[in-house]
């Protein structure tokens, strides 16, 4: 005999049993339908990519958090995806055939060596909607009204979009007359502010050798009412890509305000950076206020990544929304319908003995053939075995087939809750099945 | 600006289109539901393993065959799953408060660097359920009952499950007396019984080292009919583990037939041998014969894999459904429903222009929270080209609003199949259209 392999998993990574993955399937599932209603069609693309297509695309910092994957024979230096946006670019630059605007989602695991921490995993899945081949507003809109659509068929109640626009970003830079090298220093800076206040931020600049002058001055830029966006197109006045990102910030409320989603919703944040370096218009973060939970969703306009891969360069926005977070809040906090199955079986057949097997095999054959989800036993022991089983696994109903039974053509049904029993022929057993599962 | 990267795929890899996805999602959505149907709960285990877990397990031709991976700064030696019964049996090790017996399903993609042809992928979907914690012959015969139900929903005519055990190869080996060294070699050339002939086996084994008179021998007792299990016992009088397998499997088909499977759909074949190693008892293999298209699924018993990891060694059997050929066979033979639709968009609601942008997008908002898929133009093209892109992408109803339409508080419904136009009233639109797609 071989030695014991101690059964582990990988740091950062795990396994979803089964009652967890039922709650898992119902928020991917009410996602899923939100993005189809918006008009998204699913696309697959395979979890290894070359190294090739993933390199360059994320930044430095991120780029050391991927896998590298080989095959023990092959020659491809091959690479899990970091994020499905990467991919999507590639799947539209090869395939010039797809109708414009390409609108996909795909809902898939990415992997990223993060420190793992509590509802942090280094395999996690991303609910990702992208439109190709558009650069209207409209598009940006769409996707903001979708997430809210999405948060509120989920539960929750109270949450903001904060908004910003690369180009805003760009031209803060130009107008602080910062040094190219320095400037991902600056926003980097400049994106703590809500957390560590402007003498935090400040400090912060200084330690990224931005003189003082320049974090005083764009810091001041910073602190010009963001209601009064006049007053921002008056600074940008030398910077127009400032005042054409100032422009699509407004195009884009008034659209989304033209879909449904209430003016409180929609917070435009000109200091707000998004991590990801591809990014080039407006970038979106939704943050849920009430319940405090954060940020649970983020997004933006990223018009030159397909460009990467084709001459034919498209615009594209998109959004990818952190499941695992999601649910975890939604376990935590007590979000799920109260209906929400411990298991997917609906009635377990037990074995009263050999002589009555035949029968049980048959009424759980019948019953699945009506389309409900039936368990059987596989073995000859004592009912009370049996019902113990059943019930530590969840499942609301059970039907015997004893001798008496058996000998008058019926079953007796049992709801293993409240332990209330009844006698049904055969023939309906299915059907009465039916009408208490609906009512549960 | 960086060079164009020319956009690629690894070899072996590929992506599947809207169009495509619509097919895959539903023969996985009927694998699914008869999975559960049966009995079986959803788990999801990461595609990363640790090196370890996997190594030993599927013979040293398929070790080959798999991915290794690794984190740019990390130290784990990890690797992609090579199939879904290694992380199944790893699952069951870590966890022991499962309750048992454990019936899980999953509908995962693998990694197997095999040489790329036609319908054989390097990343391809398994769909596998399994039965942890019993012996009990009942749980291979609901497996075969599963199996075949699958296959009969899905559209399959005609097909027949082969069945053998791998106690009796055990058996037929210590009844050759050869070599344990030589026994592969015996067991591979002896499934190729049915391609090359009696005489081609022969020679094979002769390749194999194995010598011809005992090749003869083993030929001589492939030749008792599989009928008479009885003649099988007696010549394995001598080899009880060989009895064992026999009696196995004439329960197995006892059972099967209990579950309402007809006789002629099961075969015994006791020259079956399936690949992977791990197998202990029974193998069975399902074959479509009419149309003619070979193996589409097979599993086994294998209860030795879980005592791998842990010292409470659990008995286990299951199948792995290979999709992507089921997928790729019922796309050439038709065999997907009519109604299977080309995109998963209802209706699209057209733009006429900049005065009435808000009154579409306020109606496709409509229609989604009606639970209809809908998509809205972004731009402002003429009416032509946004009917055009529509049909385009097969979408089957567009909604239009004109000057004269806005001014009545109705919309124009056109059906873009028959080309056949009404007009509803905006609070009717909904549900008109939702009547329209049940019927179709």
């Amino acid at each position: 005999m071989t030695a014991i392999i101690e059964p582990r998993l990988p740091r950062g990574m795990r396994d979803i049993l089964p009652q967890k993955m039922l709650q898992r399937r119902y928020v991917i599932g009410v996602v899923e339908r939100v993005f189809e209603r918006f008009g998204f069609e699913p696309l697959q693309t395979p979890v290894l990519e070359l190294q090739q297509t993933l390199s360059g695309k994320y930044g430095p910092d991120a780029e050391k958090l991927i896998y590298d994957a080989r095959h023990r024979e092959g020659k491809e230096d091959l690479a899990l995806r970091y994020d499905l946006s990467v991919p999507l670019s590639r799947v539209v630059a090869m395939n010039p055939e797809l109708v414009k605007p390409f609108k996909r989602y795909q809902i898939a695991p990415v992997w990223r060596a993060e420190r793992p921490q509590k509802g942090r995993y280094r395999e996690f899945f991303q609910c990702d909607a992208d439109i190709v081949g558009t650069s209207s507003m409209l598009a940006d809109a769409e996707i903001v009204a979708m997430i809210f659509t999405i948060l509120r068929e989920l539960g929750f109640k109270e949450f903001v979009t904060k908004l910003n626009n690369r180009q805003v970003l760009t031209a803060l830079g130009e107008y602080s007359g910062v040094a190219p090298a320095l400037l991902p220093g600056l926003y980097r800076s400049l994106d703590k502010l809500e957390k560590i206040g402007r003498d935090g931020v400040r400090a912060e600049m200084l330690k990224n050798e931005i003189p003082d002058e320049t974090a005083k001055k764009v810091l001041d830029l910073t602190e010009l009412p963001v209601a009064d966006l006049n007053a921002w197109r008056e600074k940008f006045r030398e910077y127009p890509i400032g005042i054409q990102g100032i422009n699509e910030l407004e195009e884009l409320v008034q659209f989304a305000r033209e879909m449904g989603v209430q003016a409180e919703r929609l917070q435009i944040d000109l200091t707000m950076v998004r991590g990801l370096e591809y990014y080039t218009g407006p970038i979106f973060e939704t943050v849920v206020t009430e319940p405090k939970i954060g940020s649970l969703t983020g997004g933006g306009r990223y018009d030159g990544l397909v460009g990467l891969f084709s001459k034919n360069s498209l615009p594209a926005t998109g959004t990818s929304l952190g499941i695992e977070r999601i649910i975890d809040v939604m376990d935590e906090l007590n979000m799920f319908p109260a209906n929400l199955p411990k298991t997917v079986v609906d009635v377990f057949v037990t074995v009263f003995d050999v002589a009555r097997r035949a029968t049980s095999l048959a009424i759980a054959m019948s019953l699945r053939e009506a389309g409900l989800d039936a368990e059987v036993w596989y073995d000859f022991d004592g009912l009370g075995k049996q019902l113990r089983y059943a019930a530590a696994r969840g499942i609301p109903y059970v039907v015997i087939v004893g001798p008496d039974e058996a000998a008058a053509n019926v079953v007796t049904l049992r709801d293993l809750k409240t332990g209330e029993q009844i006698q049904v022929t055969r023939g309906e057993v299915a059907n009465v099945l039916k009408k208490k599962i609906e009512r549960a």
